[in-house]
């Protein structure tokens, strides 16, 4: 599909610009950036009312064209989500500067110094949907890193994520950096998106897609750049038969229950075969009345008579909602195999106190988080401590499970010499 | 172009046995991934009529075809070359492994212990032209970093690859490794080099291409899955006005001078207009006595009057010879931007006494190695203390710089924790 003439032209021109601004923004200083973020948050915090209207006229267009409950609720602003995005936004700016830090250094025997230090990617471009709080998450993680961004959002949106955006063009402004750091596509042409995964003719150094999985489908068949990107989230949480029962019971029913629209909610829960007259029922009761409907193979069913049958779609599954599918394995090696054969690699528990079964499982299953005794529920940024995310990626190339302000890096080599010459 | 279906089919087939061999080899124990690189230079030791018969063969038909003395030297391997793929092979197999070992680590308020450790990336592609010594440091590089790899080396080194693989299964097999660890496309059929770019039914994780600039932009244009390359190595030296005279010729005629063939040559030295009269002729004098021309502007013309005048193509050529542009610069800003506008982002190197000049130009140019007061040809992973290297990336995903043992990695999170759930 080709862009009409004038949106290519538009496009190539935020990408000659973003690459302009991102020359400038790898040298920006640690203050500069810091303070610039700070800017844009009073800037957004100022700009409320405006936003608000922004916002309740996309609301209105949105109910106008009939889309979902669940929709609305995921564009909607009010006075604390605000609060929300202004706060996210000072903690991303307090965050400790990546840009050149130090990532290792050492000497050789000829006696030259040698020092890895990171280094801005360059411009990063954003593909989002509905969201509109993803703008100013997304803006100010790519900032602070010291790259410049091509933010494109969801039509539906298009109204709020401006307002937030104008914020964050304010804080730049304040900060006397260069107000193409943070751009966002003005026009709500579906083009846009194929213009920018072919790269803005090598403007763009990598792609983040951040919504559901068509979005992201589309993005990995047809970017020409790198993209850090999960298809989605189908993750297990394996109950050992060294497993404490009323840890497993309050792990599995957070790692289920506590949102089951993230992708960090655990979809299929293992349970090993020496535990089912002590540990199954109390589990799945307690996911009931949690609200939570168990589908489960014929072991489960044995105890479990009203339970759904679990066909092999099941296990293919990332339900997004109160379901479970629930398997009996023979042991650790079973639960893993079955992990490798149909998680999508984002984040998978075992629930054991056997040191051994544990450090198997950490061995055998390579996905990007694996926990032991903790809810699934934590694969993220902010509570891996790194500030915030602009995603969670499967991949293994460059960035894998949360995407913060590090993961937004590359690095360069510093060798320092004597006048050595090489022999 | 599409494959003939025989050929795709045993594309597959090799794809599907490298993903399997990769996932055994990412729970293999460093012992045996060790004790295989030995076992496979033991072999390779006590194979070496059997290899430069197939290396005679393939020199043979190399003459018949007419190639170049400077190709026919890369083919070709004698008793000192086969010493020193083996004592390569030992090198890799002595590197400390880096599956496992922890990136980082640290502690959540909720209690959670969270560890950053070194995975197998999974399947390499390795795409290379006529120096069979590529199979033996490829299959060993990968093999040592936990990863698979399928080789698919030049039509006209094919015996003398095959004769090294052969060497490499042995110690696979002596090691108890899956063969299929190390494979080697056992066809010349160019559209093989295709099945692999497209990733093989997704079996290919990454491809390194290792070749002139003809492959390296085939496979950039071609691949759809990620690629660790570099177009070319157009390295800059700089020598300031507060660079050391004695220091600036030695550096400046190894960079250009010690190899001209290898991408860290330095091809474009900028000099300072400030020491025209002081550093100029010495360092262009010495060139020459090394057989170097000099291309030079305007200012370098009215120094030295017979030179060749350099054109803008000067600016933008890898002469891989012993041609050297020269260019007169008014400070470290004037160096800095041309390297910027200019350079491949491989290597540059400033020659310089003044601290804030070095800090300038390691902070204003964005390539992969920035060095100072020593020779780029130093832009090497033996020379890093990588022990070897796949090649050098100028890319800024996942790898740059020098392609070691620790760059064929990813990595995962493992999360300990004692019962969290999330609130």
């Amino acid at each position: 599909m080709n862009a009409p003439l004038d949106l290519a032209a538009l496009m190539a021109e935020m990408g000659r610009k973003a690459r302009a601004a991102a020359s400038v923004l790898a040298q920006a200083s640690a203050e500069d950036k810091q303070k610039a973020i700070h800017a844009a948050a009073d800037a957004l915090d100022a700009a409320r009312a405006k936003v608000l209207a922004a916002n309740s006229e996309d609301m209105a267009a949105g109910a106008e064209r009939g889309m979902s409950t669940a929709f609305l609720d995921r564009l909607k602003l009010d006075d604390k989500r605000i609060d929300g995005i202004v706060s996210a936004l000072r903690v991303v700016a307090d965050l400790p500067d990546p840009v050149g830090t130090t990532i290792a250094d050492w000497s050789r025997p000829n006696g030259l110094r040698i020092s890895r230090v990171r280094t801005p990617l360059g411009v990063i471009g954003v593909i989002f949907e509905s969201r509109p709080n993803v703008t100013a998450d997304a803006g100010a993680l790519c900032l602070k890193s010291g790259n410049a961004v091509i933010l494109r959002g969801g039509s539906d949106s298009v109204r709020s994520s401006g307002a937030i955006h104008d914020a964050l063009v304010a804080g730049l402004v304040a900060a006397g950096l260069p107000d193409d750091a943070i751009q966002l596509v003005p026009t709500t042409d579906r083009a846009a998106v194929g213009e920018m995964l072919k790269g803005l003719n090598g403007s763009i150094d990598v792609i983040v897609p951040r919504g559901g999985k068509t979005l992201v489908a589309r993005v990995q068949e047809e970017a020409r750049v790198p993209v850090f990107a999960h298809l989605e989230g189908l993750c297990h949480t394996y109950v050992d038969a060294s497993a404490d029962l009323a840890m497993a019971v309050s792990v599995v029913v957070n790692a289920k229950m506590r949102r089951t629209g993230i992708c960090g909610a655990t979809e299929t829960l293992l349970i090993h075969r020496d535990i089912l007259d002590t540990h199954l029922l109390p589990i799945l009761t307690a996911l009931r009345e949690k609200g939570c409907e168990v589908r489960g193979d014929a072991e489960v069913l044995a105890r479990l008579p009203d339970a759904v049958p679990a066909t092999e779609t099941d296990w293919r599954t990332e339900y997004e909602d109160a379901i479970i599918s629930v398997k009996v394995v023979a042991d650790v090696g079973e639960a893993i195999a079955h992990i490798e054969h149909y998680s999508s690699h984002h984040t998978e528990a075992v629930i054991a106190e056997d040191p051994a079964v544990v450090e198997r499982f950490f061995a055998g299953i390579d996905s990007a988080i694996l926990m032991h005794n903790a809810s699934t529920q934590f694969a993220d940024g902010g509570e891996f401590g790194f500030g915030g995310e602009i995603g969670i990626a499967t991949g293994k190339m460059h960035a894998r499970g949360p995407v913060g302000v590090e993961q937004l890096t590359s690095f360069k080599y510093l060798v320092r010499g004597t006048g050595q010459t090489r022999p």
